[in-house]
Parts: structure tokens; C-alpha cells; sequence
């Protein structure tokens, strides 16, 4: 029996998972939340405890590691990470290897999710590809001839931070009208509520969206945006129309300029519904030029691509 | 004796070159302008009378052909040509390799320039880089792992129609605001014309470029838009930094979502002088991610790079 660990740091959510080689189902499986004050030791510690749960004495043959922010992959060192303190030049393919004496390979969650998807997921069968994440960020991950493109210096997929308005709103990057600007779940949040908190008296809309904050736009998600255009919320539906237009077009650019055969779609604003989907479509058909031809699909492997990925990552 | 024959069908212009293999400077050179109404078949027997002129009774090792246009590589059959009538689906590879009876290979001109480049110019010694053309049209080619990336059905490189203001002018291709419509030399004469012609009597600008063509704005072209803006004229200026503008926001997204190296740029219109590099190189960098690094150098081989591809064609 050859076991393979994969592990997940998700900023904020630690997942780990073995799996007998060639299976498509996991062994064991453990899953906990980042504590409120997490730093890179505890998040370390706490998985540290999730493996020795999993493995129950046992050794595996390799491990597999999905980071959620910039990583060298080639040395497997963690750069930092954006949501957790003090992850900054870890090492942690040799921090892995030290103590558990196997190859460790380590990438960032959007190349690794890539390459699970390719895998095991909705890209079997294509040797060009890119995932998208649509989440609390917007990233990327790419694969063309069957294998990781990374980029010269590791940070290729940034499809969050091209343009697609130069007049549109700041981005926390500084540019106007980045992709992840107008799309992701905690900016499609503050574009709803920058609207109701100027709407016009006689403007229509909004209405549910504030009923299901109870008029506190703080409490407004990206996910609550979804919720209130799917019930017919017309100013949440204009936000999120938005957000999948910059999608859209974000799409067709990178369809012109590299002419993968498929894009893979995951993360939580991708589960907005029918209508989301719909324009998203319809703006990338239309962006791209008629003699490039795509496919834009949901993934298949939802919350554990990181963790298939991981587990392809030991094989390459 | 090995020689390499290197043959490119240009659009407007037919050039082929003999070499010794792995010598940089060719044997033997011709170059013929296409005639007015030409088609295909008066492109291919100007070009046969060009080989055995340069050929002298001598067989050449192996055949490399730029092509202006969409081509499928890997049978070497010609899409079509924009500008010359009758290439739709040739089999250019075939015909040359029946005639010759030696190895032929095919491929698009920005491919293929991309390769020259990478083998014998601007790209020497860098694993991934991307091609820009900026001429009459504006286009793209891709080296990945040292390898040209040509995306799944042969289309990738696309930057011309990449969209960098979805509220700018209308593109041959219907979008708004692609890189071409902004950036390409017909077109900067085309704005340069539209402000000419509806400028408010009082506003400066624009003395040097009209004076540059006797009043008659239809002889405007994108070399006098930068000749005029090199003079100083303003609104030649503005019109060529929107150009350069349209061109780093370009680059800059590709920056972020491939993370090449080096961006190579030739063509007309990037010989436009300082100021044009100065606002192409300041947008781009402000566009991509700090993180990610790359440079933008001239091309080193200019109009020669698809002969010099279609050398390196024959070697790969």
C-alpha cells in the first residue's frame, strides 16, 4: 500500500488528506479553520496534528502541498502569504522533508488546483488550460503541454489584476478596473453597498438585498449578492452582471493571447447561477476573435482541487 | 556544404535567403514586391523564380516559411491570407516539398519572427518571451521553455485584439478598444485624421502634421503621426502616446497572466522614437504587478526575423 499526503494551507481553512496511490478517494480526511489570530507556527502546529491523525503510524510515500500565496516552487519555499502572519521565506518542502524523511513538492493554490483539475478533474483529456478561481481574490493557474506553466519568476495567472477598465474603480493593487476589482466576492460586496448607500429615492432595486442584511450593509457578501440577484434583486443582479462581464472579458483576452482549449471555473462567485454564466459566456465568445475557438466550464472537483492537485503534485 | 533555404511570404512583399547551416549571414538574398493584384499564385511563382535564382542549380538541406497569416503548422497549409486573394487553404508545405523534395516547415510570421528572435536576436538565451509586431496590424508571438507556444488550434498571440478600453473606438474585428485599434499604424492615422478634421479652431497641435502632408489628410500615415510627434507637434503626440499607452496596458496584462521574461518589439511603429518607449515601458510597468518582473527590449534582427525564423524552423 503507497500512501500519498496531500496538504492544503488555505488561509483560512488547514485541510489534509492520504490517498492510496491510483485511487480516487480519500483514506482519511481532516479539515479545521485557522484560528482568528493565526500565525505561520500555529497554522504549522495544527497541521502538523492533522497529519499525524491521518497517517496513524503509517508512512507515506511522498507529500504534496498546496499554499495559498507565492511560492518558489522550485525550492518549495513559501514567500508569504496574505492573509496569515509570518509565512514570509518559509521553507516549507524542507521543513516537511526534515521531519517526515519523504519528496515533498509545494505550490501555490492556484497552479496546484490547476493541475488537480487537469488530473482528476474538468480538464482530463486537455493539454491546454486555464483555472480560474473566483473567490475572496481572483487567481489563476495554467497548464499548456499537460504541464504547470509557472512563469519565469513563479507568479504567471495573475488574471485578477489585468485590466479590463481603465476607468473603472481602485483596485487594492492601485490600477483601475482589475478583473478581481469588479468580480471578486468581498469587492462585488462593496460595489453593492457604494450603490445603496447613494441610491436615488425612486430608484428600483436593492430592496432585497437590504432585507437580507436587515439594512446593515456591513453584513453584505458577495455570496448575499448571489442570493438577492437570484431572487430578482435588480441592483444586485447590475453587480453581478458586472462582475461576470469583467470576467468575460478578462476571458476572451486570454483566449485571443493564448488559445487554450478550455477554462475551468471554480471558487464561490462561480456558484452565482444560470444568469452569471450566461453573460459570463456570452462577453468571452464575444471578446475573443471568431476563429478562436474555447470552452468555459465549471470544475468538478469544488473545495478539494487543492488537495487532488497536491496529490499530482507528487507525481510530476 | 549544408544551406537552408528561408522564404517569406510577406503580404506585400516576397523575400528569400540561402545560408550555411550555422552561419549568421546569409549567401545569398532576394526580395521582390508583391504586384498590385496579386493572388496566390503569382505570390508562389515570384517566389519560385526568387529560389532558383538563389538556389543555382544547388538542392538546399531543408525549407523554412514565414507566412503573412493564420496558418495550421503542423500539416503546413496556408488559412488564408489578409491580403492576398487565393490562399485559402493551400498546402504550402506539400507544394515545396513535392517541388524540392526536402523537408519543409510552415508557420505564421509572428511565430516565426518570435523564433527568429529567440534563436539568433533579442531572445538569445531567454526561455520565454513574447513577440510584438506593431505595424500595419499588431500581433503576437509566443516562446514558452524555449519552444513557440502556438495555443490549441494556432491562434495564440493575439495582443492586437486584446481589449485595453472597452469606451475607445470601434476595431475592424467589432470590438472597442482592442491594442490594434489604438496602436497600429493605419489606425493612429486614422485618429490623428478624426481630430484633424473636427478640431476646434483655437486648439494647438497638429500645424507639423498637417504641413507634413500639403493639407491632404488622407495621405496621412502612422510614420508621419511619429515623424510629426518627433517635430514636436502635439497632436501628433497625444495620438502616438495613446498608442504607447494602448501597448503597455497590453503588455503589462500579459506580464501578469504569463510572466515571460522578456517582451520582444519590432515593426514600424516602434521605431517612434524615445518618447514612445518612454510612455510604452512607464505604462506597463505600472500595469503589471509590482512582483512581476520582465523587460521590453527592440528587436535585433527587424525585418529579417521570419527569414531568420525560417531558418531556425528547420532545426526544431
Amino acid at each position: 500500500m503507497t500512501l500519498i499526503l496531500a496538504l492544503d494551507f488555505g488561509g483560512t481553512k488547514l485541510a489534509a488528506a492520504i490517498v492510496n496511490v491510483g485511487s480516487r478517494e480519500w483514506l482519511r480526511y481532516e479539515r479545521r479553520l485557522s484560528p482568528a489570530k493565526a500565525d505561520a507556527s500555529t497554522d504549522l502546529e495544527i497541521m502538523r496534528s492533522l497529519i499525524y491523525s491521518l497517517l496513524q503510524g503509517t508512512k507515506p510515500a511522498a507529500i504534496g502541498v498546496s499554499f495559498g500565496g507565492p511560492v518558489d516552487a522550485s525550492t518549495g519555499t513559501v514567500r508569504l502569504s496574505h492573509h496569515v502572519a509570518g509565512w514570509e521565506n518559509i521553507p516549507l518542502k524542507h521543513l516537511l522533508e526534515d521531519e517526515f524523511g519523504v519528496p515533498v513538492g509545494v505550490d501555490n493554490d492556484a497552479n496546484v488546483a490547476a493541475l488537480g483539475e487537469h488530473r482528476f478533474g474538468a480538464g482530463q483529456g486537455y493539454d491546454s488550460l486555464f483555472y480560474i478561481t473566483v473567490s475572496t481574490g481572483v487567481g489563476g493557474g495554467w497548464i499548456l503541454n499537460g504541464k504547470p506553466w509557472r512563469g519565469a519568476g513563479g507568479m504567471a495567472g495573475e488574471i485578477g489584476h489585468i485590466v479590463v477598465d481603465p476607468a473603472g474603480p481602485v483596485c487594492l493593487c492601485g490600477k483601475r478596473g482589475c478583473v478581481e476589482r469588479l468580480a471578486s466576492g468581498p469587492y462585488m460586496a462593496q460595489n453593492a453597498r457604494e450603490i445603496l448607500e447613494n441610491v436615488p429615492p425612486k430608484r428600483q432595486g436593492g430592496e432585497i438585498l437590504r432585507g437580507l442584511v436587515g439594512d446593515d450593509l456591513k453584513l453584505l457578501t458577495g455570496q448575499l449578492v448571489s442570493e438577492a440577484a437570484a431572487a430578482g434583486d435588480d441592483l444586485a443582479k447590475e453587480v453581478l452582471h458586472k462582475a461576470a462581464w469583467a470576467l468575460g472579458v478578462g476571458i476572451g483576452n486570454v483566449a485571443n493571447l493564448m488559445n487554450p482549449q478550455r477554462f475551468v471555473l471554480g471558487g464561490g462567485v462561480t456558484k452565482a447561477g444560470e444568469d452569471f454564466w450566461q453573460v459570463l459566456q456570452r462577453v468571452a465568445r464575444e471578446t475573443a476573435l471568431p476563429e478562436v475557438d474555447f470552452e468555459i466550464v465549471p470544475v468538478v472537483l469544488g473545495d478539494d482541487a487543492p488537495l487532488w492537485g497536491a496529490v499530482a503534485l507528487t507525481s510530476i
